[in-house]
C-alpha cells in the first residue's frame, strides 16, 4: 500500500500550483461505496462491449479501420466517445486488481480492452485523425463543423482513455494513438500552426484531457493548446451563443450559462490550466463562477441544469422540480470540477458540493443493480405523469441513443477512491468518508491511515494511523460537512475540544502507528427549506439526513396521490435502517395528511383568496385531509421498484 | 345592420346540431376591443406583405409559379401558411369596410390581397397540389412525410383563407384554388380513394377547414374526410406518439397531451365534425378533454402549453411560471375551440375561458403598437434573465423564423366580432361585453341590440334594444363571468332580482325598441390563489380585476429585485385608471416588502428549516424587508416599455 501509488485520472505535475495533491494511494475496501463500486465493476462495466456492439459504436470503428464495409450506425457524431469513456472505466477497474485477481470476468475485461484498443488504433488515419462519423462520410468534412462535429470532444475522451490505460497497465498502445491525434490538433489549432484554424470545440472536454496529457508526457505543447482553447472561447468563434459558453470570455463571465455539461467540462479544463500555469485570475474566475452556480443554479441534490430545452442552466434561482434536467453527465462533470477546485484551493466547500452530488444527483443516475440508467434526474414525478419516452424519459432505461451518461458514471465510480482524500506535504486530508486506506506524505515521509465507517447510514468514522514517520508532527484534516450541525471527535478515548474552521477539523500531532481517531457526525434527520427566490419549492421542505436527500415514492404510498400530500412539520422524523429495502437504506417516516380529491365540478383551478367566487374550490376547514404516514427513502434509490410518482419537496400547509 | 349578415369564419349549416348559432351580424364600434382592432387593422395587417416578402414566403410562391427561378427560402415546410393566415386576416378586415371606406390603406390592402391570390393560383399544380417546400424540391416528395411535411396543415389554412375571401368579397378565385386542393386530398386520403393513403397530418388544422368548406360549398365529401381524419388519429399512423395526439383515439383520451397547438386545432376540428354530424360521443369527448385541460393544464392567463421542449402540454398541474410556454397560437386556437363548444352546448364556461384567454394570453402576444410579437408568453421573467434570443425569446420581436403566431393573432382580431354573441331562435346571447351592435333572430323575426361599455376598465354595460318584433317575447341572455362575485342588473330604472344560472342571466320579455338594460359587474380587484397541486405558485397570489390578470414589471419598480418582493395580503388593493399609461390602463397598487439581498457568504441556497447549520442563511426577524409600494399593470400590456423582470404570481410570506 505505501510504496505503490494508486493510478488516478488527475496527477498534477510537481510544479503545479495546487494547495493539495491527490492522495498518493487510495482504496475503498468496504461500506457504502464499496457496494456501489462492486455493482459498477461486476454488472455495469462488463456489459459495455455488448452494448457498444449492439449500438453500432464498434461497427463504426471496424468500418473506419477497413475491416469491413458498411454505413455509419448511430445518430450522433460523438458516439466514439462512448467507447473511450467505457475504456477509461474498464482501465480504472483493472488498475485495482492485482495480477490474477478478479477471475474470468477480469480476464474477459482485459481481453475486451485490448481488442477494442487494437480496433481504435487500426481506425486511426495515418495523420492522427480519428472520428468515425466523418471518416464514414457523414458531415461536411473534418474540422468544418466545430459547433456540432464533436471531433475535439471525442479526442478528449480518447486522450483520457489513453492515459487511463497507460496508468493502469503501463502499456502505451492507446496513449500513442492519443498523442498522434493530439499532435494533429496542435498542428491544426495550435498558436504556431502553419495554417492555423482559429477554432474552438462546440463541446469542451479536450481542454482537461490535453492538460492531463501534458502531465503524462511532459509535452508542454499540449498544455499550451489547452490554455489557448480556454481563452479563445467567448469571442464569437462559435457564433457567440451562451449555449456554447461563447458569449463572453470565461474570465469575464458572471454566471454559468448554456449547456450544463459543456460549461462544466470547460470549467474543469480551465481549473487544470490554472493549476499547471499558476494563473490566479483564471482560478479566481472559476471560483466566482462556482459561487454563482452553487448559490443560484444548483438543485438540492447537487443536480445541475434547469432546462430540457438545450440541456442548459436556467436563470438564477430557476430550479424547477419535475422539469429539473440534472443530466447525469452534469453530476459527473461537477464532481470532476469540484475536485480540481478542492485541490487548487484546499477549501472544504468544494468537497461539500462533491459529496452532495455523489450521494444524490450522480448515483441516482444508475439503478441499484447497475443495469439501467437515468439521463434526466427530476426531483418530482407527478401523479399521472405521461412519460415522453426516448432519451428524455424519466424511467430507467437500458441504454440511450445518446449514451453519454452510462459510461461516464462507470468511469467515475471506477476511479472513485481518487476523489476522496488528498495530501499536501504537511499531512493528509479526508474529503469524503469511506471505509478504506488513504496514503499521503509529510515532510518526513509517507503516511497511511485506514478509515472504517458505515456512513452515510451511521455517523461514526474510525480512523487509525497505519503508517507514519516516528516522532514527526503532521496534520490529519477531517472535513466537517456543511450539513453537519453537531459532531464530536475523540483521539483514543479523549474528546478533543477542536472546532472546525472553514469546514476542516485539523488534528496536528506526532501521530503513532495505531493511533485512533473517532469522529461522530450527527445524522439526525432534518427539514430543509430553500432561498425564497427558488419559486419552485416555496412553501415546501425537503427531508435530509447526513449527505442524503430523501424523497417520497408512490411505491411506499399505496393509493398514490403524492401531489396531495402535506407534511406535518411539528411531528417527529423517525429514522430506521432497513437492510431488506433497496439494498439496505435508512428509511425516514414522518406524518402528514392527504388532501381530498377535488370535486368534478371545479373546472377552474384558481380561486379568490379572500372571498368566494362562482365555481371556486373551497379549502376544507381544520386538517387539510386524512392523516397519513409518509415514508421517505434516499433519493438516489428512487425508481428501483415500480414506476410512479415521486417527490423530494413536500408542501407544509 | 339588420339585413346584411356579417361574414365570419364559422357558419354552421342549417342542420348543424348546435345549441346556438353565431350572431347574424356583429360589429365592434368602440371601447377596448375597438382600439385593439384598430391597431391590428392599421399597423399589424398592412405590414404583412412586406414581412412576407422579406422572409421569402412570396418568393417561394413566385418560384413555384414559374415566375422566376430560385431556391426555397425559409427554414420550415409550413411557411406558405403564414401567407394564408395573413390573407384571411386581410379579408376579414376588408369585410367590415363598406365600398370606398378605409381610404388608401384599404385600397392598397385590397390590391395586395388580389395580387397574392393570383400568385397562389399560379403556383398551384394542375392536379390541385400546392406546397412550395415540396414543389421547390425540399423534402422527399409529396405526402411522403406526413409527420413533418405540413402539407395538409397548409392546405387547411389555404381553405380558410379561400372561405374568408369568398365570404368577405363574394369572389371565388381563392376558394376555387382551395377546392381544387381539397378535391386532391379527398382523392388521396378519402375513404373511397382508389389508391388511398391511410394517413393523417402531423399537424391538425385541415379538419376544421374541411368542415367549413363543406359549409361553404355544401359538398359532403369534405365533411366526410374531416371526420375520417379525426377518427384515424390515435392508432399509430404517425408512430403513436403523444406529441402528435396519436397515442390514443380522441374519443378515448383522458387528457389533452403533446404539442398544444396540434391538440387544440384537432379538438376544434372534432367539434366542427360533431356539430355537422350530430355525433354526441365526439362532443362528449371534447367536453371531457376541455374539463381536464381547464382544471389541470391552463395557466391563469388562459395560456396553454407547459414545455418549451416540444411546445407541449405538461402533466396535470404542471404549470410553470418563467417556463410557461403559452404559445400565442395556442391562445388563438383555444378561443377557436371554446367558441365551437359554446355554440355546440350553450354553456357559459366556454365563454369564461375564451374571455380570460382573449384579455390575457392572446393579446399579450402583440405589442400595444401592433409592430412586434411574442411567441412564448411566460408568467415570470426573473431578475437577471439571460434571454436565449431566436424564436424562443421572451423579448418582443419583429417577426420570427417560425412566424405562425403574428398572422394568427391578426386573423383572430380581424374576425373578433364574430366571437362575441350568438342567437338561438329564442333570443340573443352576449358572451363577451364590447361596445357594438349584435343581431340575432327569434321566431318572430330579427333582433338587434347595441352595447355600450368601457369594460374591462368599468363594470357597467348598457344594452339597448335597437330592433325587435313588436309584442314578441324573447330572451336576452347576459353572461355573468365566472370571476364576478357581485352584479346588479336593471331594466330601465328597476333593479331586476334575477340570478344567473350556470353563468347565464336570462331576461325574457316582450322587448320594445329603446328598452334599456344596465348590467353592473363588480370589478373590485381581488387576490387569486391556485389549487395546491399547482406547485409552481404555492405560497403566492395573483392580482386580478375583472377578466384581467395583473403583473408587476421592473419598469414600475426602479431598482429591480422583483424576485425579492413579498405582497402584504392585509393591505388594500387600490385601482386607478391611468389614461397616460400603456394606452390607458387601470393600475392597481398594493403594498409589501422587498427582502434584502443575500450576503455573499451564502454559497448554498438551502438551509435547515427548524435549526441552524453552517453556511446557512437566516431570515431576518420581523418584517421580511424594506416596505415598498407594488404597482401592478395588466399582464397583456407587459414588455411594452423596457426589458426587465416581470411576475404575475406574488409571494405572500
Amino acid at each position: 500500500m505505501t510504496t505503490q501509488a494508486t493510478p488516478g485520472p488527475l496527477l498534477p505535475s510537481a510544479a503545479a500550483a495546487t494547495a493539495l495533491r491527490p492522495a498518493r494511494a487510495a482504496a475503498v475496501t468496504g461500506g457504502f461505496w464499496s457496494r456501489r463500486r462492486a455493482v459498477n465493476a461486476e454488472a455495469s462495466i462488463p456489459q459495455g462491449p455488448g452494448l457498444l456492439e449492439a449500438a453500432g459504436n464498434l461497427h463504426n470503428l471496424r468500418v473506419a479501420a477497413g475491416a469491413h464495409a458498411g454505413e455509419f450506425r448511430g445518430q450522433y457524431p460523438f458516439v466514439d466517445s462512448d467507447v473511450y469513456k467505457w475504456l477509461e472505466a474498464a482501465c480504472w477497474r483493472l488498475s485495482e486488481l492485482g495480477p490474477g485477481e478478479g477471475g474470468p470476468t477480469a480476464r474477459r475485461l482485459e481481453g475486451d480492452v485490448e481488442r477494442i484498443i487494437a480496433l481504435i488504433a487500426a481506425a486511426q488515419r495515418p495523420d492522427g485523425y480519428l472520428n468515425t462519423w466523418f471518416q464514414l462520410g457523414k458531415g461536411e468534412g473534418r474540422f468544418l463543423d466545430l459547433r456540432w462535429g464533436h471531433e475535439l470532444y471525442c479526442a478528449g475522451h480518447l486522450i483520457q482513455a489513453g492515459i487511463a490505460h497507460h496508468r493502469a497497465t503501463g502499456r502505451d498502445a492507446l496513449l500513442a494513438v492519443a498523442c498522434r491525434f493530439a499532435d494533429l490538433l496542435v498542428a491544426v489549432f495550435g498558436a504556431d500552426a502553419p495554417e492555423r484554424i482559429d477554432g474552438i470545440p462546440g463541446h469542451p472536454e479536450i481542454e482537461t484531457a490535453l492538460v492531463e496529457l501534458f502531465r503524462e508526457t511532459g509535452e508542454r505543447r499540449y498544455l499550451d493548446l489547452a490554455g489557448l482553447l480556454v481563452d479563445r472561447r467567448g469571442h464569437g468563434l462559435l457564433g457567440g451563443e451562451g449555449y456554447f459558453q461563447d458569449r463572453v470570455p470565461l474570465r469575464e463571465a458572471r454566471s454559468v450559462e448554456g449547456h450544463a455539461v459543456r460549461q462544466l467540462y470547460l470549467l474543469a479544463g480551465a481549473a487544470d490550466v490554472a493549476a499547471e500555469t499558476g494563473d490566479r485570475s483564471l482560478l479566481a474566475a472559476g471560483e466566482r463562477l462556482w459561487e454563482a452556480m452553487a448559490a443560484t443554479k444548483t438543485h438540492l441534490t447537487g443536480g445541475l441544469g434547469a432546462h430540457h430545452d438545450d440541456e442548459s442552466f436556467g436563470d438564477p434561482h430557476e430550479l424547477p422540480t419535475e422539469r429539473a434536467y440534472c443530466e447525469t453527465c452534469a453530476a459527473v462533470a461537477s464532481v470532476h470540477w469540484n475536485w480540481r477546485l478542492a485541490l487548487l484551493t484546499g477549501r472544504a466547500r468544494y468537497a461539500d458540493l462533491a459529496e452532495r452530488t455523489l450521494y444524490n444527483a450522480l448515483i441516482a443516475g444508475v439503478s441499484l443493480d447497475g443495469h439501467s440508467w437515468l439521463y434526466v434526474n427530476p426531483l418530482q414525478v407527478r401523479d399521472g405523469h405521461a412519460d415522453p419516452g426516448g432519451d428524455k424519459t424519466i424511467r430507467r432505461t437500458r441504454w440511450f441513443r445518446c449514451a453519454c451518461c452510462p459510461p461516464n458514471v462507470m468511469r467515475l465510480l471506477a476511479a472513485l477512491p481518487h476523489y476522496l482524500a488528498s495530501t499536501d506535504g504537511a499531512g493528509l486530508q479526508l474529503h469524503q468518508y469511506a471505509t478504506g486506506l488513504f496514503a499521503g506524505e509529510c515532510s518526513r515521509g509517507p503516511l497511511v491511515v485506514s478509515a472504517n465507517t458505515d456512513f452515510p447510514w451511521q455517523g461514526h468514522v474510525r480512523i487509525v494511523v497505519q503508517e507514519a514517520p516516528s516522532r514527526a508532527e503532521w496534520t490529519l484534516s477531517l472535513r466537517i460537512p456543511h450539513w453537519c450541525a453537531r459532531y464530536v471527535v475523540r483521539v483514543g478515548r479523549e474528546v478533543v475540544p477542536a472546532t472546525a474552521r472553514a469546514g476542516w477539523l485539523r488534528l496536528r500531532r506526532a501521530w503513532q502507528v495505531g493511533d485512533q481517531v473517532d469522529l461522530e457526525l450527527d445524522l439526525t434527520p432534518r427539514l430543509t427549506c430553500a432561498d425564497p427566490r427558488v419559486d419552485a419549492v416555496r412553501g415546501c421542505v425537503a427531508i435530509e439526513r447526513g449527505p442524503l436527500v430523501y424523497c417520497l415514492e408512490e411505491a411506499d404510498h399505496p393509493g398514490g396521490g403524492l401531489d396531495r400530500l402535506v407534511l406535518n412539520t411539528e411531528a417527529d422524523l423517525v429514522d430506521r435502517y432497513r437492510p431488506d429495502l433497496l439494498g439496505g437504506v435508512t428509511v425516514i417516516t414522518a406524518s402528514g395528511w392527504r388532501r381530498p380529491r377535488a370535486g368534478a365540478k371545479n373546472w377552474w383551478p384558481y380561486r379568490t383568496a379572500q372571498g368566494a367566487s362562482r365555481g371556486a374550490r373551497r379549502t376544507p376547514a381544520g386538517a387539510p385531509g386524512e392523516p397519513v404516514t409518509l415514508t421517505a427513502v434516499p433519493y438516489y434509490a428512487w425508481a428501483n421498484r415500480t414506476d410512479g410518482a415521486m417527490r423530494v419537496w413536500l408542501p407544509t400547509a
